[in-house]
């Protein structure tokens, strides 16, 4: 769907201390996105940042908000996250039971509608509800817990969506383990959004940020000219 | 307890996007406890921060991290929090049914312990945990709520928590629309430790912030020199 | 508060196939409130009403609608109950940990505001709301169970209750097992309202309903008479 | 399986203030069976009637009393419904974890046994209990929730369920924005059970009812021949 | 109450891979009760036993069998722990919301009723439910978690409870951290029934386990006399 | 995978008064695992044992503990299952949202992994954690209620698991109304392990103990050699 892979990093990985500077950073270096990781303590056994801290992140840069709720259950919040500058907003598939609905409500807000999926879960769990969504996430790694591998079981989930899809307009994301190393297996098989951490936060200066997110691109890029 | 009384700003106030610069202007300006307000949309309808954001702010100061735990259940987080370097803990006495066992495991992973209750819940649930208590925060709005105004029945209620903790070391805090007008009212009932948000951080600069301590810590001096 | 004891037929045990006319012969024979039990399988082990059966009813009569929500948590839906038009909405202490809030947020939709105290809750549970209350409901038996006796235990809670209130504008309802042989225990203790069902709806027909409640509201006033 | 579709009005959109009435009306127009919708305020956010409503009703008709229970969990009120009079209970795929042994639950109280899939859900959760429905329910809206459209997605699933079904005597039914224009769609794919609601008491009067519910079930079986 | 303090041994620090001996062995070596502890791992975070394992030990002996629930919500499994042969069933105050109905449910299960408080758990709790009470269990550590030292501060709950009861019938028993030391300090505040554990079980044999309950109970009886 | 069908007999059917005679006697009797039930009263409607009882057992024999936790959430309990000595723990798909995770967590204290699907469960929620997997407990019946019947349409679930499995080492594990008479449907399918519970403890001596487990045995194994 685009011609290079959208790089996508993850502010956890970021100095919160600084976090305006961090997101200016990051955007200089190449960020397409900035993916905003919200953990409630329940539906994940994390509590990383709300709506307070997103807003006060809105007027540094223009980039697309993607924020990712890990959050159960997800739809009394949306109207917060959509106050306070997301673009898109994802929710977990496991953590609805009114899917198509949240969907709904999701646009009624005036964002667009991303659903994730647990490594375990399979992708029956949205072949209704595709004309709903702008993007799909598949989850690489379980969500909220840390120090974790890259799972490549989902490798052939992200297969399945891509031809589940079709030639529907909507985003394949990846978040969890990628690296140079693991983006070239997604982005041949599908994936055109990929979330990065620390991959691309480390090192710790803007620099370092510029080469490690053209490391990422140019391995996916790569992997997506190889399979066309 | 004190000479005077312990101002600790809550950076729920501050701007989040360079939260390391808030906390240390507030620190110049006469802070002696930063409040660090932690909601997981579970027990309060908002989701603020947690310990990443902490954790990321422990190096700008020494002064007390004061956290606040408006979260349920507190227990399995009380590791986390330490961690990131809090340095008293407080739970909210409605979010636990083992509250004596709560109390004793904020201790055991080296810190304060201290409980908070609601505007509506009687001083009754803390009777028989005085021992166990190094603070008390009395809420005088409902947490996690916006836009509401000090709640004067709460002020008994300080009273009588002062005459049940007796000459037990134990901090009597505030929280929940404190300024200069509606500090001297709980000081003279016995408080001894004043939160404030915007009452502090309005101005938006070190300048403000020091002016506004300043002036909400002569209104609470003042009433408790006439009190005793 | 009232020179005469207040009358509240609950419609759980009216005829729900034809509830407006229910509603309207029990208005002609004497009835002050409508008194509205629903309950959400939830806080209690049944399943009753919500709004859409009371909007029915609202253009039926212009008596005091008197909803008494037996459900947990109940904050989300007070702006349906009033929608649906209801003038009392009253709450139970035990479905919410933010009970000043609740009762501020029933004001918020323009209703007066209640709160209900199961058989075995001490009445310290109100000790800090008096100020935002118009009501307080005792239960005289278990919410939401069949088959109970009048517990006699709560007499005493309603002369506490008619204490803690002193001369604020409160009040005080009682609902369960309410006859005209306890209505005068209960009056004599300090209750003005009284909630009553197959009391009131037994026999059948308007003019039952007229004999029932001048029997039960006769007791009343003769034991509030006698206790002046 | 029937040689016309079954009409089954909802009387949500009946007059609940005199339902006895509603219900003997619309069963003289037409109706096949009687729609229960129970809605608790926790599987979906509304709270409409229980068993005492429905209970009422019991002999007003001989029709099917056909319930559906969007209610979580559904386990414990069965025998609650089925005392009311109910002749088919349907419960959420959703709403339980063990939905074999709902469903034999279901049957124990002497009831025909429904699962009903949201529009979401996929038709994978029905494989391994076809031997206990008599009857599938497919949403075309979100259950709960008001003013929302027909979603067309859910054609392809009434097809597939028709197809897992086979030969067994199991009924396909339909709820959600069922009109003369939806209903040819569903039922060329294999529904023979239309929920409406508005659709059937728009008007208000008998004459009205009989004329909507021919017009549903023209278009209907107009569809059913044309797709033999 | 009674003239000898009740020794009730509980089963958890017995040998559960002869429990049948065990309960013999005590009950020869002096218990007086057996008691029970079943946890559920959602009110306590422990599993411990339930209703088949209770059964089996019936007919082992004809003692009174005191069941201490530590579970939530109880009123479910009231039927299944009489069945399996409990003489006495004792709830936690915190685990149900109708606690007056619980008891009421015991006793209608053929059982004694108890209520349990956690060491923080203020005693209003129970002041309108006297009626319905065979036994006050109080907590001297948190249940469900181990190696926890006695908890003094309970002490002067003993006494506040001994002092509402009057000459009711109702035993006040202790349950954590009872040995010959602090048996005397809980019976002289008017505690007649201690449940002991490893204090009992220590050593292993018939012998012992009648050593332990001998010191026990002298300890206790001693103070007893003294405080007369 | 195994030359001969590994039969687990479950000690929900022994005496819990000697459980550990009970368990030697059926290990000597011919079992080749030993079965353990965990039941909660949340996952599942009934209570039976945890670690404590575990934990007593396991010094009695050497064989294979194979525990299968029908509780929710599984993931905090894990710790103390391995402590207690269990080589396999199963957790059910349906009570976990993180199945990859808690599956790692199994493997991360020690243990076999095992995963357990309802009756109603379809395999595909198993399709993306077969790496991680040692067992998959397909039930037989409605894990926690009495007296119910083998469920025949399971019996293709087996098929599609073990096809989903290939040559992956995974054991496919049948619970729930086995008998001579239904394993050999089962073992034909695919099933290498066979939990039985009456079938094996009926007759209630170590010589019934052994006839049992042979008759079990001999019909799937015979059942195998037909379908190689």
């Amino acid at each position: 769907m685009n011609e290079t892979t959208i790089i996508a990093p993850s502010v956890l990985s970021a100095d919160f201390s600084r976090l305006g500077e961090e997101v200016e950073a990051v955007c200089r270096a190449g960020a397409d996105w900035i993916h905003l990781d919200v953990m409630d303590g329940h539906f994940v056994p994390n509590i990383t940042f709300g709506p307070p801290v997103i807003k006060a992140l809105r007027d540094r840069t223009d980039k697309v908000f993607d924020c990712h709720l890990m959050i159960a259950p997800p739809t009394p919040y949306l109207g917060a996250f959509a106050c306070a500058g997301c673009d898109i907003i994802t929710v977990h598939a496991e953590a609805t039971t009114h899917l198509d609905r949240t969907l709904q409500a999701i646009r009624d807000v005036g964002c667009k509608a991303g659903v994730s999926l647990n490594p375990s879960t399979p992708e029956s769990v949205i072949e209704y509800v595709l004309d709903r969504l702008d993007l799909v996430l598949l989850m690489t790694v379980n969500p909220g817990f840390g120090g974790q591998d890259f799972i490549p079981a989902v490798i052939e989930k992200v297969r399945r969506v891509k031809s589940l899809i079709g030639n529907r307009p909507i985003h394949i994301e990846i978040d969890g383990g990628v690296t140079p190393e693991t983006a070239p297996l997604v982005a041949a098989a599908g994936a055109d959004v990929l979330v990065a951490g620390s991959a691309v936060f480390k090192g710790g200066s803007e620099e370092h940020y510029a080469r490690n997110i053209t490391a990422i691109r140019a391995a996916s890029d790569g992997a997506i000219r190889k399979a066309a």
